[in-house]
């Protein structure tokens, strides 16, 4: 049995709580949040608290907050040598305060308040300082049937950056494309099933293999047909800066590419 | 009983004929190929042609080839006064030569050469220049269970392009992803979970709504580690351009965003 307390009350936090609430060898034996009226709704799953004072002994002490606030959160923990980890892709292991055993618990997953998440897609990135420490943080990650990684602080800081890129970047096209076609009122939703289908694309093919288009074809009669289309300045800037970095990506219509996309295009490997 | 005839053996028509192939209530009559070598794994299963001279009376002749062949293939072909469409995103219905019955049946979505496509997630946008034709267009949609959707040349238009931003731009920015994590040695695969549910989440919610990361939070701090993470410039761009462009979408951080933003954020409407 694992027993351990949630610090904090955002998305992350409140499914890393019903996630562990159903594993069965994890027990949570407190939520602790600066205000309790967020995690009231809980209060009779849960022992919860707003005063740190009140925090009881537990193997792991997951930190969830913003990660301004991680830093001197640990630091006010009213304890020392226990393990201590927070939950962020931006923030270093050695922002903890050293008092602390210290670790990184970072599910890369984009949660939403409402839905309801299976951990079976949550990759957790997990770093720690003591090796001694890593192997409980890969028992609660596989509690609750999660994939895990070691990951150190630099490969996690590119995890996340990279996450911004496919996840934000990626939904902020999604969103052009709502603009785009409802201006001429065509329905967005009949982009769906081809977003779903270019998403599903790379789970088995490299993103090198799973391009097509006119950026790739270098067909500049289509590319200059689009540019003419697109009224908003920002959307064509946007349009033709990828179509370039595409091109970059593979090359001249001739076909040179750089080594990297040589290596790494076949690149298929399992979680 | 609808009967067809195919030309061009790219992607679209191959998946084409093995979909007509099939459905129940069409015969795929001839397959028209200016080469026979691409189709002849399929000589068994329909009569392949390379000469237009030979082709046959049918319902409807669907021109899937390169949109540059488009106007060319159709005045070649020996008859008149029959329903010709093409299967173009970009190339106008008038494009056909005008000897024929005219239209467009566009299946907005990406093929792959080897892997089956499901026609329920590929929704084809028919147009026609004739009201009457345009019924058994839908019915071939139909047979083969995909949903239809009436879309004239300026929507069609405008859906070709917002399919450019959430396909091949989409799966540029999974390239970056891959190029940014393996140049740490972190593994790319952790990030394909989020990219499918980045595209499952717009399913139902709308891009606007799904938004979220430093951009939309004009959280700085992370920017500016992000950009110092960075080493290829084009990235750099990228990265600079899509934050302003989320930025300009939700507004400064006390909240002002534009009117096509209030009014389309909730939209959820189904296919």
């Amino acid at each position: 049995m694992i027993s351990v307390v949630i610090l904090g009350a955002g998305n992350v936090a409140t499914h890393l709580f019903k996630a562990f609430e159903k594993a069965e060898n994890i027990v949570v034996n407190q939520w602790y949040n600066r205000s309790l009226k967020t995690i009231k709704p809980y209060k009779n799953k849960i022992e919860i608290i707003d005063d740190l004072a009140l925090l009881n002994d537990a193997d792991v002490y997951i930190i969830a907050v913003s990660d301004d606030a991680i830093a001197e959160l640990s630091e006010q923990l009213p304890f020392e040598n226990k393990l201590v980890v927070h939950t962020s892709g931006g923030v270093g292991v050695y922002d903890i305060d050293k008092k602390h055993k210290r670790g990184v618990f970072y599910p890369l997953q984009t949660f939403s308040k409402d839905a309801e998440m299976d951990f079976k897609s949550v990759p957790i990135c997990i770093e720690t300082i003591d090796k001694k420490d890593y192997h409980i943080l890969k028992a609660l990650a596989i509690s609750i049937g999660s994939p895990t990684k070691k990951v150190n602080s630099d490969q996690r800081r590119v995890l996340h950056l990279a996450a911004v890129f496919v996840n934000n970047f990626t939904n902020q096209l999604y969103r052009i494309g709502h603009e785009i076609t409802e201006s001429e009122g065509a329905e967005f939703d009949l982009l769906k099933p081809l977003i779903l289908e270019t998403a599903k694309k790379v789970q088995e093919l490299s993103p090198y293999m799973a391009q097509t288009g006119p950026a790739k074809r270098h067909d500049k009669k289509t590319i200059k047909k689009h540019l003419k289309i697109l009224k908003n300045e920002q959307h064509k800037d946007i349009y033709k800066l990828l179509t370039k970095s595409i091109q970059n990506t593979h090359g001249t219509s001739t076909g040179s590419a750089t080594n990297f996309e040589k290596n790494t295009h076949n690149g298929r490997k399992k979680l």
